[in-house]
């Protein structure tokens, strides 16, 4: 799992290389961190770009949708997309404007769509993603019928092309700027499940499950 | 401010319609709420996406980079780009794994960059950004120089064909499924600045400014 990714051409980390990386290990982490994703896809010569939820299966990216959606259609094509995930971690103030920057971990990934259509592996993907956004959760919640399976389409995506950029600490300034008196750092972007809403019309006497308990601590 | 965008084409909501909105002023808060976006364009008939900081002018999106990164290459040559900028507000955990969903609210623009090249309009373009990444930044940190300037390249894009796609509420099941015996609800998603970390280097006697102070309560 500690395989050098391609660093050549697209995924190539040409501005600030010091912040790239291409190991497994510290895409797929940023990858699970992650809630979402924003796939990018040519239609017609234009550019789109959809967010979505994710997962990852080992040394994919999953994603899912309505059969209907433009993203399926056009993910399901073959075609070259781009997928980038994107943590915000810190405002980083600098003693100067130019030196402003952000704390972040991101990647990209450069790769093509393929349809899972074998139901069984259909429902693995969607294991992978339902508990991606809480895990836990797909062993609480009523599975997909036949007819949901049906009208669900799910696309893997080879995460084989792929970079990794991060920035950590604090600003660098020039020399110069350091005795200026402006004040200098990073403020903390802290993300945090607030108290959970329970659904108004809620049967009487469900509590919150444990799985959910544990990470509103 | 209130002007119909144009809802129709490639900005269209095509799924889920009473999610999409068209009026400037939904758009305007959802893009100068969010902390950064992704920019998606083509080059070589290879879709990219870059996250990156922005701030909103008017009804325009400026965009800034270093001259020389690819974000600002591509995007400064007036062809097609679109841009994404997106705000999780919460996990929707229905009692069908079918339903689960996200409460957000979301943004796409479609338009083409236009370079800036007006040094008191870049210095503007560069205010609005800076104080986007903080409000009150601009005044207290040390302007650009002139070669820093030269350095960095603004781009605008007009917000002229945009959408809005907003989820919020409990989760939507099936009429059947409300009997079973499953926690179903939203986990709000709550983003705080948290404790500032000061530049380890940082000038003795230097304080926190207001207008940190102000936001972290």
């Amino acid at each position: 799992m500690q395989n050098k990714k391609n660093a050549e051409g697209k995924s190539k980390v040409n501005r600030k290389p010091e912040r790239g990386f291409h190991d497994d290990k510290t895409i797929h982490k940023i990858i699970d961190e992650a809630q979402y994703c924003h796939v990018s896809f040519i239609q017609e010569d234009q550019p789109f770009i959809i967010p979505t939820i994710h997962a990852r299966l080992d040394d994919s990216l999953v994603l899912h949708g309505a059969k209907a959606s433009r993203l399926i259609k056009q993910v399901s094509t073959g075609n070259e997309i781009a997928i980038a995930i994107t943590i915000l971690d810190g405002l980083v103030l600098a003693r100067s404007v130019f030196h402003h920057s952000m704390n972040y971990r991101s990647v990209v990934i450069f790769g093509k769509g393929v349809e899972i259509t074998d139901d069984k592996k259909k429902m693995k993907a969607l294991k992978a993603i339902t508990d991606h956004i809480l895990q836990g959760r797909w062993d609480d919640a009523r599975k997909p019928n036949e007819k949901e399976l049906k009208a669900t389409s799910v696309i893997s995506v080879k995460i084989d092309e792929a970079s990794a950029k991060i920035r950590t600490g604090p600003p660098k300034d020039d020399e110069d700027d350091y005795s200026l008196p402006v004040w200098a750092g990073v403020l903390p972007i802290v993300k945090l499940i607030g108290e959970p809403e329970a659904d108004p019309v809620l049967k009487k006497g469900i509590s919150i499950p444990d799985y959910i308990g544990r990470i509103i601590k």
